[in-house]
Order: C-alpha cells, then structure tokens, then sequence
C-alpha cells in the first residue's frame, strides 16, 4: 500500500507540516472562491502558497495527489478495529464510512470537490487507490476471518459480502444526501445484514 | 407523478414521436462529438435537429428535461411484477437496476452523460423525481407488502430495508464499473438479505 506523500513528509520533516498545511489551505481557498478543479494548475497553486513549483513537486506528483489529500481531511483517523468479533470489526469500519458522510454534509467545499472528481478519471482513481481501496481490503480480510471462525456463511463469496455490508451505507453517504445517518446506524445495518430480514418464527 | 413529455406526446400525437426521435438522436450526435452538456443549448439542440426552438419548448421544458429522456434510454420497460411473494418481486425490481447497470456499461455515451450530471443538480434532481423516485416508492411499496403477509419482519425501517436489498445492486452498477454483473446476481443478493449471512447452525 503507498504511503501518501503527507504522511511520508510529516513524518521525516517535521517542520515541513507547516508548509504542506498552508500549500493545503491555499489550494481549499481557491476551491471555496470557485475556481473549478480543471483550472487549478500547479502553477497557480503554487503562486496561491507563495512557494516555487519544486516545493510542490517534492511534495506531490502532480494537482491530482494534492486534491487526494484535500479529500483525505474528510477521513476520520483510521479506526482501531477491536478485533473481538468479524461483527464488532464491521461496525467499526461502517461507522468510518458513515463519519465521512457526515464530514461530507458539513462541507460544501469538500463536497464540491468530491462531484467534481467523479468527472475527472485521473483524481477518482487516485482517490480510489489511496483511499478506498486499503479500507476495502481492510474490510475483506475482516470478512475472510469471520469466514474461519464461523461468524460468516463459508459459501458466500467475499466480495459480494463485503457489498452486503458497506452498500445500504454508502447508498446514505454517497447516493441520497437526506437519509438520516444516525448514530447506531452502523450497528443497525451490520446486525440485520447477518442476521437476515426474513422473520425468525 | 409527473407523466415524461414524450410519453403524453407519443400517446396524443404519434406523428409527432419522429420528430422527437430526431431531436433526441441529434442530442446524442452532440454529445457523442464530445459536446460538454453545459454547453449544449436548446438554441443548438433545434439548430442541430433543423427545427425552431418552439418545437423543443412545445416537448420539453428545457433541455434537462431533454437530458432525462436521453438518461431514460438506459432504463429497460417497466418491469411486470408477477405478484407471487415479496421475494420474486423484489428480484425483478432488481434486475431492473442491474440491467441499467448493463446499459450503462455497454454505451459510453450514456456513461459520459451519467457522470456529467452528478454536477448539474437540476439535472440530477429531474432524472431523480422521474425515473429514480418511482422505482423506489414501488420498491418500497413492494417491501410493505411483504411486511403485512409475514415475508418481511415487521420490526425493520422500510427505508433502510430498501437500501439493504438495492445497496450492494447499486454499488456493482454505479460505483464498481469493474464488477461483474451476472446472471442471478439479484436472486443471490436478494436471498442472501433475507435469509442473512450469518451460518445456520
């Protein structure tokens, strides 16, 4: 899995967090005063920053690693997953996604920015890369062991489980931003995925 | 229920359904040569068509509602609920979603335009009252159904069964491009909700 060029400057130059932040700051200012995706080059990003362009290209590889880390302050800080049970697990990794679709609602630049990447292939693969798909693995290997402590049925296949699970919420955070996302939301939808919608007499 | 333009059209006039046919292909000519949607007047949609922008005003009310009959072209006929139990209902409603899945992947057209509207909320909002809304209050009215002959439990939010059921269909058409979308995936994601993923015994 790749580390992101924050995490990685962050942690061998600690006082080089100052300058990523403002770099950060100034490309989320200009999204707030408008300026669509599209026309935020490197250039002016870095003109915005007041730094040269080498800075940012030690930084990022280019404006699409720079907005992936724009959309990473959505993210709640990865959740420790209790390891107790394949459900206590997937309630945890249901309430991240749930926490981001709170995130979401609260701010209209971080939700511009995020229908604007769907529009831009380069962005949501690096977004999808970076981000979603180390928690969907994450999610996977959750299910994986569940399979072999017997908490999952061993003929359902992973990935269509995985689906089971994360799409009633993703459907709430992503598709229908009125649905309530109420707290024991997570729960909810783990509880009555596992434990099925038919009556139980 | 708002009835589409070119459903009272095609039944009050049938003559008149070859010109909306041209003008609808003309839209797609348009398109298909790369024409942003933002760009895409009504002026140009009847300069395109060679008929007066009176003659597109007399259909539609503009052209978002030119772009939802374009987006209706994914959708397959309405499907026939045969009515024997909840759970064959349901796999028919999400065939329906897996078959818009299946067009949307087959036509690059239809996904360029798919992915443009997610930002232009007013075409977003049009093609969601009309094409998306119905589906789901039929959904949901199915789900009822079901909760009063003893095929649904009875404690389960009807909003968030829904989501349970078309969740995962969602996630494999609109969020996964890369997903498989084979035969019997409604049955099998269907079945699995209702009867649960956690092992019988």
């Amino acid at each position: 899995m790749e580390q992101s060029p924050t995490a990685r400057a962050t942690r061998g130059r600690p006082r080089s967090e100052a300058v990523e932040r403002s770099i950060l700051d100034g490309v989320i200012r200009l999204i707030e005063e408008g300026t669509p995706l599209a026309e935020l080059s490197v250039e002016r990003i870095a003109r915005t920053a007041g730094v040269g362009k080498a800075t940012i290209y030690r930084r990022w590889s280019g404006k699409e690693e720079i907005f992936v880390d724009v959309l990473r302050t959505l993210e709640a800080p990865p959740a420790v997953l209790p390891g107790t049970s394949m459900r206590d697990d997937l309630v945890v990794l249901l309430e991240q996604i749930r926490r981001r679709g709170l995130n979401l609602r609260a701010s209209a630049i971080l939700h511009n920015v995020f229908a604007q990447m769907k529009t831009l292939p380069k962005l949501w693969d690096a977004y999808h890369s970076t981000v979603i798909e180390p928690q969907r693995r994450r999610a996977q290997d959750v299910l994986r062991r569940g399979q072999e402590n017997g908490e999952l049925r061993a003929d359902v296949d992973i990935a269509l489980a995985h689906e089971l699970f994360v799409g009633p919420m993703l459907v709430r955070t992503v598709m229908r931003s009125d649905a309530p996302l109420d707290e024991g939301l997570s729960e909810r939808v783990v509880d009555l995925v596992l434990g099925g919608l038919r009556p139980s007499e």
